[in-house]
C-alpha cells in the first residue's frame, strides 16, 4: 500500500492526484441515455417494458408484470429470519428517530413596521427512490432513501429496483414493506429515471428522485435535473481514518478495507502522526487483503487509490481531512470531539475508537447517503431537508406597506422597471 | 388577453399547454459551452481574457484589468444619490434580517445506548455569484445572492458580472459594496462559470455558483454541477395572481404587467371565482399596455404566455395554484392566510391586498431568487440554507456500541460485505 508523507517534496501534488476521480463524461453514453428518455415520453409503459426485457432480460410479459404487490412486500418482509427481521427493524427505528430530530417547521415574525415575514415548510408530493439491482441491490438504501422522504411527510414514495433475469432480492422487498414504500416498479436504468421524472401511462410523475445508480442512472439524473429534483450525483465510497494514541492496528485496517470491498475505485485513506501505527495498519490490511471474501475489490482499491500519509501532527491531519472533504471520516484519538471541531468539511465524523463507519451504513442513525469525491465542500447527506422545500410569506399591512413600497418604488426606476415602481406606487400613494 | 374558464371542456388541456415551457437542449450551445469550459480549463485567465474581449468587447488589455478593486465598489456606493443609497440600505437591512432567521445550527443528542448522535452545520468556504450583465444587471440580485452567504458565514464571496464594451452598472457595484462581496470580476458567459468552477491563476475556486443568467450560462452550470454546487436552472418569471372580493382591477392588473414587463416568455395569469373582476382586470392590462415603457416584452408575453383563469371557487383556484406552482403567488382576498394553509407549491406567498409582488423583489426581506417553471413542486427560495452544509455527528461509547455493531454486524453479512461485519464484530465480541 501506498506510503505517503507530508515532508517529501512532492507531496502535494502526489496527493493531489490520488484524491483526483472524475467521471469522464462520455458523448456516447449521453446521446443513448438522451434517446431512452425522448424514447420513454414518446412511447411510455411499452417502450420501459421494451427496454426492461432487453437490458434486464426481464420475463414480463405485459407492463402489470412490473409492479409488485404490496402482499408480495409483506411476504418479503414475512419471510425473513427472526434475527435479520429485528436488526431491520432495529435499523429503521434508529434512521427514524434521528431523521425526526432534522424535520424542519415554519416560522414567521412581525417587523417593526407591522409586516408579517415568515417561511412555510412543506413535503414534496411524491418522490421515486432508486435502488440498484443484482449485486449492489441494498436492503440498508431503501431504509436510507423511504424513511427520511416518510418522516418529511411525502404522501407517495415510488420505488424502482430493477430486477436482472427477474431475481429479486428479497430483503431488499422487506426493507421496502417496513419504510412504507407505497409502490414498487421492477425497472432500472435511465428508462426508470425517464418513467419516473415525465411519467407513463402507469407510471406517475415524481417530484424529485435519489437513490444511487450506476453510469446511465447518473447521466439518465442528471439530464432530468430541473424536470425533477434529484439528490446528488454519486461517486465512489470513500473513508479517511485518521487515529493518534493508543489504538487497535488490526480495527483500523478492517475499517479501512470496509469501503475498499464496496468498488475497485473506492479510496481507503489513513491518516496519522504515529509512524509505528502507520506500519502496523498497513501490516493489517496485507494480512486481511488475503482471506477477505472481496479480496480482488478490495485490493485493487487499496493499491490504486489507497494510501497511508504520515502527518507531522494533528493540526496538519485536519487540514489535510478538509483537503480531501472526505465522504466516511473517522477520528480515533481520545479527543475525537475537540478535533472534529477544527473539520468543516466531511458527510459524516465517526468519532473515538468505538464508532466503526460499518454501524453508519445500517444502524447507527444518521443517513448513509452521502456527499463523495470532494463534494462535502458544499453538499450534505441525504436527509428530512431533501423531501421538504420551503416557500416565502410576506404580508403587509395597509400602514406597513407604505415605507417598503416606497424603497421599491425608487430601486425599481433604478432598474428601469416601471411597472414594478407603479405596482408598489399604489400602495403608499 | 387570454380568458379561459374551468367550465370549458378542453380546459385542462388548454392550461396545460399554456403552462409547458421547455428550455430546448441544443447540442450545438452544449458543445460550445463543453469546448469552452475545455479550453478555460486548459488555458485559465489568458482564455478568460480571450473571450472576454471577443464576446463582451470589453477593452480590457490584460487580466487584471477584469478585476475591480474594493476601492472602485466604495466609489460607486459613495457616488450614489441619497436617496436611492437609503432606499438601498434599507433593502440590504431588511434582507439580512429576514435571513438571519434561516440560519441553521447544529445539533445533538444522546440515545438510549449512551451514544452521542447529531449533526453540524458549516457555512461553505467561498462561493461565486453571477450577476447578469448589461440591461438585465440588477443591484436588487447582487443582495439577494450575497446577503444570504454572508450570513451563512461564508468567508469569501467572490462576484462575477460581465461588462459589455467595458460598462457597468455603478448601482451594481454599489449593492456589491453594501453586500460585503470579497472581489468582483468583469467577466460572464460560460467563461466565468468555467473559472469558478475549475479556478484560474487570478480567479480562486468556489465551492458553489448561484445566480441567474443567459441559456450559456445555465448551459455551464449545469455541466459543472457535480465540481461545485449550483442553485438551480433558472426559468422565466412568472406570477400567478388569486383575488376575490373587493379589489382594486387596476392594482391587480400593474401586479401582473410587473412581471410580463421582464421578458417576452415571463407568465402572467390571473385567477378569481368574480367574472365582473376578470373583465376588469383584463381591461386595466390593455389600458396600461398602451403606455408602459416596456409595453412591447409585456405585450408578447401578456399575448402569448398570460392568461385570465374563472374558477368555480376559491377551492378550484387551490387546486389549479397548486398545479402550476408558481413563482411569485398573490393572494388578494380577506382570508388570504387561511387560503394560504391550502397552498403546497409556490415560490412565494404574498397575501392581502397590500402585498405588491414588487416590493418582494427589493426590499420586504424575503429572496427574489425563486424556483420558477413548476419547480416549486420540489425546490425552494435561495437561502442561507444554500451557504451552509450540514456532516453527521456519530461517537459511540465502549458499550453503547455493541448492539449496534451486532445489528450492523447481521446486516452486513446479509449484504455480502464481510470486511463492514468483521470492522463492526470488533467492537462487540
Amino acid at each position: 500500500m501506498r506510503r505517503l508523507s507530508t515532508q517529501e517534496q512532492n507531496f502535494k501534488q502526489v496527493f493531489a492526484d490520488l484524491l483526483a476521480f472524475e467521471t469522464v463524461s462520455d458523448p456516447e453514453l449521453l446521446k443513448t441515455v438522451d434517446q431512452i428518455i425522448a424514447d420513454v415520453r414518446q412511447h411510455g409503459d411499452a417502450h420501459v417494458l421494451k427496454l426492461t426485457q432487453q437490458f434486464d432480460r426481464h420475463p414480463a410479459h405485459q407492463f402489470s408484470d412490473l409492479e409488485l404487490s404490496q402482499e408480495q412486500l409483506k411476504a418479503a418482509f414475512e419471510g425473513l429470519s427472526t434475527e435479520v427481521r429485528e436488526a431491520l427493524e432495529m435499523a429503521a427505528n434508529r434512521v427514524r428517530e434521528f431523521h425526526q430530530a432534522q424535520k424542519q417547521d415554519g416560522w414567521t415574525y412581525v417587523d417593526a413596521l407591522g409586516n408579517t415575514l415568515g417561511q412555510k415548510v412543506t413535503p414534496l408530493d411524491r418522490v421515486g427512490i432508486y435502488v440498484p439491482g443484482g449485486l449492489a441491490s441494498y436492503p440498508s438504501s431503501v431504509l436510507m432513501n423511504a424513511v427520511p422522504a416518510h418522516v418529511a411527510g411525502v404522501q407517495e414514495i415510488i420505488m424502482v429496483v430493477p430486477a436482472p433475469n427477474g431475481d429479486l432480492n428479497p430483503l431488499v422487498l422487506a426493507a421496502a414493506y417496513l419504510a412504507g414504500v407505497h409502490r414498487v416498479f421492477t425497472i432500472g436504468g435511465a428508462q426508470a429515471v425517464a418513467a419516473l421524472a415525465y411519467g407513463t401511462e402507469t407510471i406517475p410523475q415524481v417530484d424529485k428522485i435519489t437513490g444511487p445508480g450506476n453510469r446511465f442512472v447518473a447521466a439518465a439524473k442528471r439530464a432530468v435535473f430541473g424536470q425533477v429534483g434529484i439528490d446528488m450525483i454519486a461517486g465512489p465510497s470513500e473513508i479517511l481514518v485518521y487515529a493518534e494514541g493508543k489504538n487497535n492496528a488490526e480495527w483500523l485496517a478492517m475499517d479501512l478495507l470496509s469501503q475498499a470491498e464496496h468498488d475497485t475505485v473506492a479510496q481507503a485513506v489513513f491518516i496519522t502522526p504515529d509512524e509505528q501505527l502507520l506500519t502496523e495498519v498497513g501490516q493489517w490490511i496485507e494480512k486481511h487483503l488475503e482471506a477477505l471474501p472481496k479480496a480482488d475489490i478490495a485490493r485493487t482499491s487499496i493499491e490504486n487509490r489507497g494510501a497511508l500519509v504520515l502527518v507531522k501532527d494533528r493540526a496538519e491531519g485536519a487540514e489535510l481531512i478538509n483537503q480531501v472533504a472526505p465522504e466516511h471520516l473517522m477520528l480515533c484519538l481520545d479527543e475525537a470531539e475537540k478535533m472534529s471541531e477544527s473539520i468543516r468539511h466531511a458527510g459524516a465524523i465517526f468519532m473515538g475508537r468505538y464508532t466503526p463507519e460499518a454501524i453508519g451504513d445500517y444502524c447507527a442513525g444518521p443517513n448513509h447517503v452521502l456527499p463523495t469525491s470532494g463534494t462535502a465542500r458544499f453538499s450534505s447527506p441525504l436527509g428530512v431537508y431533501d423531501f421538504q422545500k420551503r416557500s416565502s410569506l410576506i404580508m403587509c399591512s395597509e400602514q406597513g406597506v407604505k415605507t417598503l413600497a416606497k424603497t421599491a418604488d425608487i430601486l425599481a426606476q433604478q432598474e428601469n422597471l416601471d411597472a414594478h415602481a407603479r405596482s408598489a406606487r399604489y400602495r403608499y400613494k
